[in-house]
């Protein structure tokens, strides 16, 4: 086989082989294809797309690169879940609880944030003492104990995504719905539960702009995940305004654990109870409707929460955050925003928000920077509510930064009163 | 600016402004672009095309990137003429002297082969003594004695060019008829002729497969030509089948001689008559009949073919193959082939021919892979001819292979008689 030969097949739409895709992908991984050569491929699937064989054998190839868990010591049905991302989606922190606090296990891996806030990873880490990079068998331990358990994700799962993934990054070739679905479920098949659920973000704040590019990515990606022998489920969920009040680190465990006390419901609360319903669904607790009652009786009994203490405790974190968020990274300063003028809030642009949220600390432009834990943005009105001019609509939170006329101004451009 | 953006806009089909491609382009020429972002720019090209105004910017950078000849110290209208190459092309060699004996100045720098034969610099090194790397001054100097010089082309000629073209054979990103376009006018505007004549071919020995390629092909090149101040015209010619009867280094300047001594004439004559009369016509001797009617006498005069033997012998070669063409290198092995069935020639593959005179020692497999110059095909019988089972329809010339019987099934299977 040789490189031009794979090149030019994309290029003139033929289907390559699971073989051809198979040699292609290792050899680039161990280095014997120049990153040259793969670029001009992947920007042949940009534009020309892959079939589903094709994309069903690039996950395969890229899962197979490096190790796949063995969560055979598991004591049941093991359910993941992943969220294409989103400003101010901390649903990972919720419904992992109560799914673990319905009978299922969540063994969950997750990565750190490069954008508007942290990742999952960094999020657990404002919680004092809490260990993200624990043994395996520890892992497997925890999730046995309490059904639920966070971890940073493992140096040696697809190292074929991590090369593809940064030339992708350098070569404007990210967007391509078969590269990201090849990208997303190499990692989830390589991590191996039996269940998946696809949590599919569109608009201002995702990687997908539209509903119908994120259908389409939910759908393509279910497919192969079933081709993959997993149960698998996806759903596509709007990401126009920021999921939640609170955007920023500590802010969101701090949220977190509002929903999972049952004090605040609305939007995100509906989310949370409606994608653990359907990770009970996968696992076959009954329909629909019977795993929204389990999953809404997990929250208002407390079992949810006692897990994720449970949980905060075994990985050498501070617990008693479940019931006192002011144990968490508190900022030195803070600022209160104002409408500016009356009316109702039509719109807040996700993206915005994030930008302004990466301007107070709560993210990382470049891979090395330090995040500021309890930087973030609290938005105390939402969509829909009418707010009259001068009335106080959201506070900006930091530690790093004293001086916030430049995050206001930004976002209150982001905010839409009509 | 930032290569990522560049890449993003072509794969989106957002036009590219002439400094952007200008400030890619010279980055990437001088090193600051690494490969990997422009095979994917170049794959992005392929599949999206480019505007015209993008082509004549990709051009015009790649022009600029090294020198331009200064040919005004040339007494008179110059004329450049460029084939895309095919299997027995040796145009080159007869139209040059041609349009020379009916007063136009063809200042002519080629190329070497890599591929079935050599190109048109190796076809002349067959010659014994010719030099094909003189000194500018002295190129201009016998051009100016006798109206016609070719000679190798100068290193320092579109070094982006250069550069992208090796990128391009490596990523499968050859076949694009702007990118196509662009490397052959940035050197034929480099190499700054007043007239410019393009001899697109199209068939199985050729670069463009179909004549709508090769038309949409000598139309850009016409345009770019033509924006860039240059009187321009080009023409799609059929290579289907060989070019004349020889094919191979010595035999083709051989041809070129018969067919200068007005001896040989046929489907080459007639091209050779067309092209120099379209070059006479750019550079204003008259209408198409007149310069037709110019080309011939210029031929049945014998006034090219003593312009073709002074610029020979000023370059340092034996011009008395002029007048005996068994003074070019002989072959040390020869091997008649015949008709394997009667009936009527209606086809001979151009590529499969080509392919056995590389077989035969008249080609490069690659870069730096010495020529046969005295190896070759001719073709005792042309496209159209009936012949009987077991006549002599061809001959195999080579000094390094010996053993003809690979090449003598690969040619057989290229001709078809029905």
């Amino acid at each position: 086989m040789n490189s031009c030969d794979i090149i030019n097949k994309t290029k003139r739409k033929t289907p390559l082989s699971y073989e051809e895709i198979q040699w292609f992908i290792n050899e680039y991984t161990n280095g014997n294809i120049p990153d040259y050569q793969v670029s001009a491929w992947l920007m042949a699937v940009c534009l020309n797309s892959l079939t589903d064989e094709e994309t069903f054998a690039l996950t395969d190839v890229m899962k197979k690169s490096g190790d796949i868990l063995d969560l055979s010591a598991v004591s049941g049905i093991t359910v993941d879940k992943h969220s294409t991302g989103g400003v101010g989606d901390k649903t990972s922190l919720i419904i992992g609880p109560i799914a673990a606090a319905c009978g299922v296990y969540v063994p969950k891996m997750s990565g750190r944030g490069l954008g508007h806030t942290g990742g999952t990873i960094d999020k657990l880490e404002s919680i004092s003492g809490y260990r993200t990079d624990i043994p395996f068998e520890e892992f497997i331990s925890i999730v046995n104990r309490t059904g639920f358990s966070i971890v940073s994700q493992s140096g040696k799962l697809c190292p074929a995504d991590k090369k593809l993934y940064a030339l992708r990054n350098a070569t404007g070739t990210v967007d391509s719905i078969p590269l990201i679905c090849a990208s997303i479920m190499s990692k989830k098949l390589a991590m191996n539960a039996d269940c998946i659920l696809l949590d599919v973000k569109y608009g201002s704040g995702a990687f997908m702009k539209t509903i119908e590019d994120a259908r389409k990515l939910a759908d393509i990606m279910t497919r192969i995940g079933t081709m993959a022998g997993k149960k698998c489920s996806a759903i596509a969920t709007d990401m126009n305004i920021p999921l939640g009040k609170n955007i920023g680190n500590a802010l969101e465990v701090a949220e977190a654990v509002e929903i999972l006390q049952g004090r605040t419901k609305g939007r995100l609360y509906d989310l949370c109870i409606e994608l653990s319903a359907e990770m009970l669904r996968l696992a076959g607790k009954g329909d629909t409707e019977k795993c929204r009652q389990l999953a809404e009786n997990a929250v208002s009994d407390g079992k949810a929460l006692e897990i994720f203490a449970e949980t905060i405790e075994l990985q050498g974190g501070d617990s008693r955050i479940t019931e006192d968020i002011s144990r968490l990274p508190q900022p030195l300063y803070s600022h209160k925003v104002c409408a500016s003028k009356s009316g109702k809030i039509i719109g807040m642009d996700s993206e915005e928000v994030g930008m302004t949220s990466l301007m107070l600390g709560a993210g990382r432009a470049v891979k090395s920077a330090d995040i500021d834990m309890s930087a973030g943005i609290v938005l105390e009105r939402e969509c829909g509510d009418t707010v009259q001019n001068g009335e106080h609509i959201l506070t900006l939170y930091s530690s790093s930064v004293s001086d916030f006329s430049e995050a206001e101004a930004r976002i209150l451009k982001a905010i839409t009163i009509e």
